[in-house]
């Protein structure tokens, strides 16, 4: 029998779970799959955990999240096809719902699906080796209860651990001897922590974005963020000031390159993260930074030097769940026989007219278009049920320019859902006043607060 | 010719490489020597840095090092049997130098000794496999600048990673919803970032009794210590209370055992590390706990299952670097023939008299003479210089005095020497004031401060 290996189940793991889950209630014969997950449940990033640095087996943390993250975009952009938010919540919800909601959300599918049998939680994958005799893998995992390792044989492996966990953390002149915290947004857990605080923030990506609107809603006293090519340029609040290049540090005091300085608490990298798979060999190791269209990955997904593994969610991404998903339907098809894949040479050829357009993407514009027709691509090789994406493209407009007028006030915004068209109700509570993150909160219908 | 790998560059892993240096500079052959270390200096946890989690490459932290560290301990209880302080400095110092004076001289020995060139720094090891048919290890290394991994053969390999690295880390309940700052003391940097704030200390270690006396020293707030069988019960200042085991928090209030309850800025688990060796085989790996003598290793340093694996420094320590030297001298000679390991039944029988007698420890007087008895017969067996080992013990006793009676103010003692004789002259500024840690600072004669 086929033996598939799917390492992680987060948002891209629970995906190709999904996807194999489909083909076998459609009736078809699906591979054993084993899914290895070092956590102790699934859900990926979207488990909040108050944990930094190293978990209690001594792996590194894989999350990211923080408390009080609601969604940055539209939740209309990432709905599943095969799965809507009204079908897991019973109704409409409104468009920008906190990160507890959208864990339920994606948890419910596989939950239906009936998949958490082929997981194996609280395993951390330490080795992945092919043997070209056998055209198999060995795989060896560490069980983090018992702290003893094991191996076992797949034909096929797919990486889905995603590459928001390990951090790029660059080192700034001064950082010794700084006399306050320094933290990599990866740590980040809870704005509080710097309620009433001087924050500077390095970098101009979505976590400095995010991370500085958080500070504020939670009563920090500044933000200061650094760029090293350009502003965000959003309307601030009052208390923001963006800023050129950190230089280095010296006591308390930053300084800039454009010979400013700001006295500060707290500095948070938010510089980006790693792509990084040590626990695969060397021969099976894609090396990628964040970027529309990754090299080496045939569709975006299989690996060109050994169409037998996978790597999922390796894009840069404005489309997330519902592009997982086209990823994963698509291995899938690529394992269970129904898609060929071509020759080295023609894989390469196939992926470099994307890498060719890759290369003009100027606007952000530019990008979802691109990343649309990616998925488009996808889902028109499969079964995965098809859906607008032009039309999720125009909602990414919609946001960008919510964004643009109102960085604070964005998330008060509904669209309409392109899986069922209803229009997102509003929420009950802008989103700058909702301090409580809970999904009970979220829930609660208008009314119940108007009381 | 034979090959040994050392796998880290602290303490213990220079220590070894010292050991061979001796044994050739005394006129023998020795083996080749590959020593891996993942940061870019020797040194260990005596490098400092302001990173915590993970490091540019991805690989955990190794560093559990604060800034304002002191030697919580007399140098002349660690002092080098064939390198003083004297040499190193060229004159007597103070007895409890700042980590950059500690750092400086425990490279200087090695530096002298001229066994830089064994070292690969920047190489993380990943897997080490020990083959039957052969009897060779293969070890795996990821170069860390280039993210390439590569295998080597060796017929010796030491572990000299330290057991002070992988934090243990208790949930409490309420953690999840914490409005502040939880960390571990491995992630603990600068005292200065919990200037004017409530901490809470859970754990009676070291950690918990030298960074409740770091923060204070930096104008903490106040600091709680939560313990779970008995309060340390040193004289602390009026801003310190000791408290039974923490229960939960909820917001910003803990919560102990005897209902009493303290609101607090931020929690600093001071719970200990873990032994943690992923990157060996499961056969050769060393599950062990923080005690005075660890199960399978013979003279606490040979692996017992399998005689050319060694690990240095993994018992709970009064001795450190004098303790690695001893081993370090010990494994050179197990594997230079110099010493023959008997058969695994008399292995086990040695080991279990240590651990009888272990069985019996109850104060740290014990302790020490049960440790102190160790380092005895480890360097009755080689040709590391003899030095008298009872006059350490009854130093530690001294020092152990000099806590009970002022826990702010016990560094401002000095010791006589075993190594030399000579008495430590009294420091320029006693400890509390004494707020710049650097080298430059300490190494100031008296004379210049009178200025």
């Amino acid at each position: 029998m086929t033996r598939v290996a799917i390492i992680g189940a987060g948002p891209s793991g629970t995906a190709q779970l999904r996807a194999f889950a489909s083909a076998q209630q459609a009736g078809a014969e699906i591979p054993e799959i084993v899914c290895y997950e070092k956590q102790s449940d699934w859900g990926g990033l979207w488990n909040y955990t108050w944990r930094t640095g190293l978990d209690s087996a001594g792996e590194p943390v894989h999350g990211s999240m923080y408390r009080y993250l609601w969604s940055n975009g539209p939740k209309e952009c990432l709905e599943f096809a095969d799965y809507t938010f009204e079908e897991h919540f019973g109704r409409p919800i409104a468009s920008f719902p906190p990160r507890a909601v959208l864990a339920d959300y994606i948890k419910g599918r596989v939950e239906k699906a009936g998949v958490r049998k082929f997981c194996k939680f609280d395993h951390a994958v330490q080795d992945v080796e092919y043997d070209e005799a056998s055209e198999q893998f060995t795989l060896t995992a560490r069980n983090l209860i018992q702290n003893t390792s094991t191996s076992e044989v797949f034909d096929y492996v797919i990486v889905a651990t995603g590459h928001f966990s390990t951090p790029n953390v660059p080192k700034f002149e001064g950082f010794d001897t700084f006399n306050g915290r320094i933290l990599h947004a990866h740590d980040f857990r809870d704005a509080l922590e710097f309620k009433d605080k001087d924050v500077l923030l390095v970098g101009t990506s979505y976590s400095a974005e995010d991370i500085g609107s958080q500070c504020y809603k939670y009563s920090v006293k500044s933000v200061t963020i650094s760029h090293r090519t350009a502003p965000m340029g959003f309307h601030w609040p009052e208390n923001f000031q963006e800023v050129p290049l950190l230089t280095h540090v010296s006591g308390n005091t930053a300084y800039f390159k454009d010979g400013t300085t700001k006295d500060v608490d707290a500095i948070i990298l938010c510089t980006g993260y790693l792509h990084h798979f040590p626990f695969v060999d060397e021969s099976l190791r894609l090396k990628a930074t964040n970027r529309m269209w990754n090299e080496d990955l045939y569709q975006g997904v299989v690996w060109e030097d050994n169409p037998k593994m996978f790597y999922l969610g390796m894009q840069d991404q404005f489309y997330t769940f519902n592009m997982f998903d086209a990823q994963a339907w698509f291995a899938r098809d690529v394992i269970m026989g129904r898609i060929a894949t071509p020759s080295f040479d023609d894989m390469k050829t196939h992926s470099e007219a994307w890498l060719k357009r890759e290369a003009t993407l100027e606007t952000d514009e530019d990008l979802i278009w691109f990343q649309g027709d990616y998925v488009k691509e996808l889902i028109e090789q499969t079964d995965y049920p098809s859906f607008d994406v032009e039309g999720v493209n125009q909602t990414f407009m919609q946001w960008e320019k919510h964004k643009h007028d109102d960085i604070m006030g964005f998330r008060n915004n509904g669209y309409k859902s392109l899986m069922t068209g209803t229009m997102a109700p509003k929420h009950h509570t802008p989103w700058l006043d909702a301090l409580d993150d809970s999904m009970e909160s979220y829930l609660q219908e208008s009314t119940d607060t108007d009381k």
